[in-house]
């Protein structure tokens, strides 16, 4: 057998680790941020397989999990974010990435059920076009961190219904529980909808196994999705969640920040705050939202 | 805005971290194995995205990337496990799994150009199957490691021709260059085949890109593979390679030990090891294999 000098790699036993070599692989890099991220990147997956002491069998079990992963995902469809969201990383970039300063509104995640395009409603119109559910007033301002308001912000709503559908779920349905409208000069907002259920995140697929396979549920807390997003502000992508939800404390992608409940109160039939008069019992919630400005 | 408590999760100001609620929500993983690993890869994932401070739209790169490696991952190429090579992590895994004890050959990535089903043939045959290549003559031993000879031990054998390609990657082409033999009662093994080359691992999808993203070369240095299994004795999966490889140090894959490089020498026609009269030059290698005792 030759004694072929082997430079750094293929030294094993040498005091060069795999580690060092795939890091060091990277020298040739141009851009130092994917250099930064890359070094990072190998350094925690190595040890974790160390710390796990990972065996073959399991790598394999995950390279098959991952490819399950990427043949669920299409164009209707991203099980990658899914999975992201249910590790916590997702909510753990949006925190990451959160302006400084206690008094702008929390960000949530994304979700995969925006659609742009959604239809423009009046102050005071009415989101819901006619899906399941009990009819809710939703109202409150948009303002920056001095109080002060933001006037024509587009407010932007989705959400799931009574049976925890978003409309895209329902093949064919026409668009409802979404729509966009624009603050006041007081920053002020209103609208008409359903009051919003939890449901369960898409979980037939390898997500969902993962989450069986460790006794943990699908199901996310009643929410409305808002995106708002205004000249000189930097977009807020957040959700507003029904207090008293029974999900609130295990919703499945860890979405929940305490700044982000509201009451969703029910009222009697009679007179709601536009004016209609309401002949069944309807529900009543308000929350006030702060922006950055953009950096 | 409702007080509502939330316990642990939602808490994001409080001393309980998104980490922590990730690894409390696998408490009810009725496998105890699982729950250690993922418990580890969430800590490990998050200290990666809060050490290089992710950005959204680095995670949205992210997801972007690991979907292109899913939807080129097909029944006949495994992205993922490419992906895995190139950042080391098959080779740790390896190396986590070799057997202790110093005298054992040290195994190496299995690839992805095995084929089972393999031509047998006999001691001292052809595995090449008349692909582009000068001859070679390979041989050496199969021992444990006190050095008793394992005797019908099998050897199987696969590997590029010279122009870098295995028979697979040649649509429509006959087997070539891969087979099987059984070692003589001495623990003894040999067989023609053709001198390797190096060759670049498959590098027009995501992880190509990966690859020239961080200036690194697709190339392999010149390897026969082998798998050599016996009753009683662990399966050992490892390539032999070919000193004097120029691609020895940047290997794309990690796989290179010292202890596998041995030298393919180049001889003169005459007569070869098994009375054959060589009319053109030709090589000859020898390597002796360690099998561990199974566990």
């Amino acid at each position: 057998m030759s004694q072929d000098a082997v430079p750094a790699r293929g030294r094993r036993d040498a005091a060069v680790t795999v580690t060092d070599e795939v890091v060091s692989s990277f020298a040739e890099t141009r851009d130092p941020r994917l250099r930064e991220v890359l070094s990072s990147l190998v350094h925690h997956l190595h040890a974790f397989a160390e710390e796990v002491q990972l065996s073959e069998r399991e790598w394999h079990q995950a390279v098959e999990f991952l490819t399950r992963v990427g043949h669920t995902t299409t164009d209707d469809r991203q099980e990658f974010i899914l999975l992201s969201d249910v590790l916590g990383l997702s909510m753990l970039t949006i925190g990451l990435n959160q302006p400084e300063g206690g008094g702008v509104t929390e960000a949530t995640v994304f979700g995969p059920f925006f659609v742009p395009g959604s239809p423009r409603i009046p102050l005071g119109g009415d989101v819901a076009g006619d899906p399941p559910g009990e009819p809710c007033w939703l109202e409150g301002t948009v303002r920056d961190e001095e109080g002060r308001p933001v006037a024509g912000a587009r407010v932007e709503v989705w959400q799931a219904d009574d049976e925890g559908l978003y409309d895209v779920q329902r093949e064919g349905a026409p668009t409802s529980g979404r729509g966009h409208l624009f603050t006041d000069e007081q920053g002020g907002y209103r609208f008409w909808t359903v009051r919003p259920s939890p449901y369960p995140i898409p979980d037939d697929g390898p997500v969902g196994d993962l989450l069986r396979a460790t006794g943990r549920s699908p199901m996310r807390p009643a929410h409305v999705h808002f995106m708002i997003s205004a000249d000189g502000y930097r977009t807020l992508v957040t959700h507003v969640f029904a207090a008293g939800d029974p999900h609130m404390a295990t919703d499945a992608v860890f979405g929940v920040r305490s700044s982000l409940i509201t009451e969703f109160a029910e009222r009697a039939p009679g007179p709601a705050p536009d004016g209609s008069a309401m002949e069944a019992p309807w529900y009543e919630a308000s929350f006030d939202f702060v922006l950055a400005r953009d950096a």
